[in-house]
């Protein structure tokens, strides 16, 4: 199947636009849509893992390959307890944020600049980075958090280390531990990254992979993977959705609003996905759980709005929704803020990035494609002195 | 030749390891290889537009489709220069950046920054755009040269309204202006900026659009670029040239340092392309301005050992000089310093990224290819409790 392309054989390689269903690479690392809404990690699938695993878990047989013993996942747990604290040039980035800053902006610069000043930038060994990897993983949550207590005058909190990682970004987020409730986000909260850790090559993964293709560094990788998942039609639609449901404002005036969108051609954000045209089945999995936060918080307005939303899309567009949708129903009840709904999948998604970029690195290839050329014939140049 | 892709038609698409030949997109921007080394930029011959054009012709011509007029082309340089100084935030920035870091790490960060604080980031509209890449093609120079002169120590310069965007460059850099050897070292970097400016789908350019076809904005897909090309493989190849020039030495040692390098498997940089197997129109036209700039300078030394390299690797590999490979004589001649050479590759190929951004988003669909999975099959997912 893998063969060196001839000048005549490129000349049939159809064109499919956005590269759609167009072989990229090949990954060991997430199964796609194998039937029956299926979705692997490793092998392993996305139900057992949601339901019965933890992100660390799952970040450490996405970086790894297999998940931890009991000692690895102990040792893991404690090296990103051990790699929190920010680097002083990072502290000092803090001062330069205005506060209108948008966060996944603010989240682009703060990781470059973790790159530039990380001690090992230089060694793009495998070892290397995957204690990168697991730098980043640990600096992120804290990144954010201060950077959002920091604009809104809060008082800075830091990780707690009898706290796991989704335990930390809620505390960090909105101050919230300790109480059942809290316990009960926080569940919620690790099974939204679970979900959101990997999804093969998505764009802001394979924006990972063409970057780490030139053999660059793996914050340079995740740099780019950040500003790509900024975009709404990628990680910025859970946002989008939680604006969405605060405009619909209540299940009442749902129908309404969604028949409206659809008349004036509006895309619905958290629907629809270039892979799954069947559903999502993170979906299904995250929709319970926000069903159920709501039922506990006794907060159901924005579950209920959201279903009559889905049925409404299903019914008229044929579009299911994606990870994006019920998530910003349980973000919501969690009081997360809004605008930190993309750089919290951030602090998720990173663990397939950065996966990602050491398999692209282990096997490198560099990712440099073709154009369809459009443009003018050749035209005869003219000096600017004899231009009008 | 336009479809969309059934499952069943996916899986007759052939893969290419590293997109080699797939059409990834349309493009009117750069025609590649279209027989007897050709290369145009939106229809004009390279070669001309590098003996009668400026870079700012050039930069220009990338944005807006056309030449522009006397009046257009005398208001692109106004603008140019009334975007120079950098924000409040990039000159703290400046501080925070430790002497040994990476100044292709301190660009991306510098960049990405630059978005965080753009008054337009939210804009998408491609006028918008259009002025952020004037912005960016205007304080790039000033960041590199800022930075630089910072960590060495050096009084800063700003640049002059007197002096073209390539004289600014060579000044701010380097210090000189004025004197004919100057005049005529500018000339060779405003050609070279014109040879760098643009190339189709290379990695860099093909993460830009990655990037923005998730609709971020065009700081995130610049940022991207950024990343990209500072790989060895990429545009960090024109520092390892001079790296390797400065190894050699001597033309004398040149034919044993190379053989030595080929027995070894190693790969001798500024050589190769994924496209251009037969040569590289560019490279032509930059060895000659390199050989000239030798015989002005009296300096021999670095053209001489490039072309017994180049001879060697002709006759022994069959892989030809790319445009990275006289450039770095080029530069070793004007006393750029070596860790900028990358740096100065961005102040130009910027106007070739930002060319594709805008285009990607006028006709945009999401980028999202896919991979073939080569993981363990399905498996049992067994507890942390019960693992060892
Ligand atoms: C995810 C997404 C980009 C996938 O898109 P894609 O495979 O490139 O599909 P296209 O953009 O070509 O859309 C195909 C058709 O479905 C329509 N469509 C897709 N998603 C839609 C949505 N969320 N709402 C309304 N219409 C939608 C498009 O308008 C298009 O219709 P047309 O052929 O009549 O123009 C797209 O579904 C979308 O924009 N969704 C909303 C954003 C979102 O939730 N993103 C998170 C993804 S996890
Ligand atoms: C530019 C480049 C990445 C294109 O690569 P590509 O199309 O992916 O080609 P591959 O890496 O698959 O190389 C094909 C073969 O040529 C060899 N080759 C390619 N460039 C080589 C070089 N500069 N020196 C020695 N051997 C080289 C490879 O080792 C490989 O040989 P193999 O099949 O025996 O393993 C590659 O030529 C290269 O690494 N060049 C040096 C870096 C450089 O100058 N980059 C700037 C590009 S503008």
């Amino acid at each position: 199947m893998t063969t060196q392309a001839t000048d005549d054989e490129t000349r049939t390689i159809p064109y499919r636009p956005g590269l759609e269903g167009v072989p990229a690479g090949e990954s060991a690392i997430c199964q796609v849509d194998e039937g029956d809404l299926g979705l692997r990690y490793r092998g392993y699938a996305i139900g057992d893992l949601a339901e019965q695993g933890t992100f660390e878990d799952t970040a450490y047989l996405l970086l790894y390959g297999e998940l931890p013993g009991k000692k690895e996942a102990a040792d893991f747990a404690e090296r990103l307890r051990a790699e929190w604290p920010l680097p002083p040039s990072a502290e000092a980035f803090l001062d330069l944020i205005p506060p209108a800053a948008h966060p996944m902006d603010v989240l682009r610069t703060g990781i470059s600049l973790l790159g530039m000043v990380d001690r090992e930038v230089e060694d793009g060994s495998r070892q290397a980075n995957l204690r990168k990897a697991i730098r980043l993983l640990a600096q992120t949550p804290e990144l954010i958090a201060a950077v959002y207590r920091r604009t809104r005058a809060l008082p800075r909190l830091h990780p707690r280390a009898d706290l796991s990682l989704a335990e930390n970004l809620l505390y960090l987020l909105t101050g919230r531990q300790g109480d059942a409730q809290a316990k009960a986000m926080a569940r919620v909260l690790d099974i939204s990254l679970i979900l959101y850790a990997e999804h093969e090559f998505n764009a802001s993964t394979f924006a990972a992979r063409v970057t780490a293709s030139t053999l660059t560094d793996l914050h340079a990788s995740v740099t780019s993977a950040i500003g790509t998942l900024k975009g709404p039609l990628h990680g910025g639609a859970n946002e989008a959705v939680a604006a969405m449901l605060l405009d619909v404002g209540s299940p009442a005036r749902a129908e309404r609003w969604v028949r409206t969108a659809l008349a004036e051609k509006r895309r619905v954000m958290g629907f629809g996905h270039r892979v799954l045209k069947k559903g999502d089945p993170r979906s299904l999995i995250i929709q319970r759980e926000a069903e159920r936060l709501g039922r506990l918080c006794e907060n159901q307005r924005w579950y209920d709005t959201a279903v009559i939303i889905d049925r409404i899309m299903q019914k008229e567009k044929h579009l299911y929704p994606n990870l994006d949708f019920y998530t910003a129903v349980a973000y919501l009840l969690m009081d997360i803020p809004r605008e930190l709904y993309t750089p919290v999948f951030v602090c998720s998604r990173l663990s397939g990035w950065c996966a990602h970029v050491i398999e692209q690195q282990d096997h490198n290839r560099l990712i440099r494609p073709r154009a369809l050329y459009t443009g003018p014939a050749p035209r005869t140049y003219v000096p600017l002195d004899r231009r009008g």
